[in-house]
């Protein structure tokens, strides 16, 4: 089983962390996927190295989407491999997780109308502009999609996106 | 299921939040305790309530003890009830998981003599002093004893410190 995490600087430092491991703590091979490969750093300053760009993911070979928050969506939501990533997970319905800004890259790839979405309060009137359903909830699950506020809540995202998996 | 974390002004940020969400992710009802009650700040910025002091903590009330990394131990390690605790968790061989610096309160404790443990690897030499068994890999465990070097071990740390739960 593999996972794909998207980050790019800036990044919201435990939100993608978080995630990093706790896939890894189930034996998933999990990369970090980004505009291009190499150190990315956090908006705390945790440096993590990016496996893969974008535009080499083969989508098809990831069972999991993980978009991580901070200031990473609004970098990550310009990249046309990014997007197209993004859409090929909800056309075929596989699991997504996204957290806090991440659902930035959901809004661009035009695939949350009508579908329960939590994010980062700061962004929520451009996720309901978008035709999500907005639920301030530690946790949304519909269907594919899991996703959470912020840093506070990554223990249910932890625990919900790991259900995805199942 | 109760579980306690020592943390400190300066603690190694992820060291702390991913074993905090982590056992909450299980359902766990997770104290952080340090010197005293508020708000610590993490080497990397984080903030997190202290929920406890040192000297209010009754140790049987708690399943496991986590002491976490960065510059926090070399504060906790001053602490005698801090020492008291950590005592109590090796004389009842109930689970401890410690990360990084967080064996140094495992030396000032007296309590790693002939034990498998690994650390970061810039206090290797004390705990080889303290009479410890020192490993250098992801995780070591031994017996009710989980360790690990730094935040690129969280993966293994958090599997085991799971483990030693059941």
């Amino acid at each position: 089983m593999k996972a794909l995490i998207f980050g790019a600087d800036g990044f919201e430092d435990v939100e993608l962390i978080y995630p990093y491991h706790r896939l890894q703590e189930k034996g998933i091979t999990t990369h970090i996927a980004s505009m291009k490969t190499g150190p990315i750093i956090g908006k705390h300053g945790y440096e993590i190295n990016a496996d893969i760009a974008f535009k080499d993911v083969n989508p098809a070979d990831y069972n999991i989407l993980v978009i991580s928050g901070g200031k990473g969506p609004e970098k990550m939501r310009l990249d046309e491999d990014a997007l197209a990533i993004t859409r090929y997970f909800f056309k075929e319905n596989k699991p997504v997780a996204a957290i806090c800004h991440g659902p930035q890259v959901l809004v661009s790839a035009g695939v949350i109308k009508g579908r329960k979405v939590t994010c980062w309060l700061g962004i929520r009137d451009d996720i309901v502009a978008a035709g999500a359903l907005y639920e301030d909830c530690e946790v949304v699950i519909d269907r594919n999609l899991v996703s959470s506020r912020s840093p506070d809540d990554l223990y249910a995202f932890g625990r919900e996106m790991i259900k995805l998996l199942k």
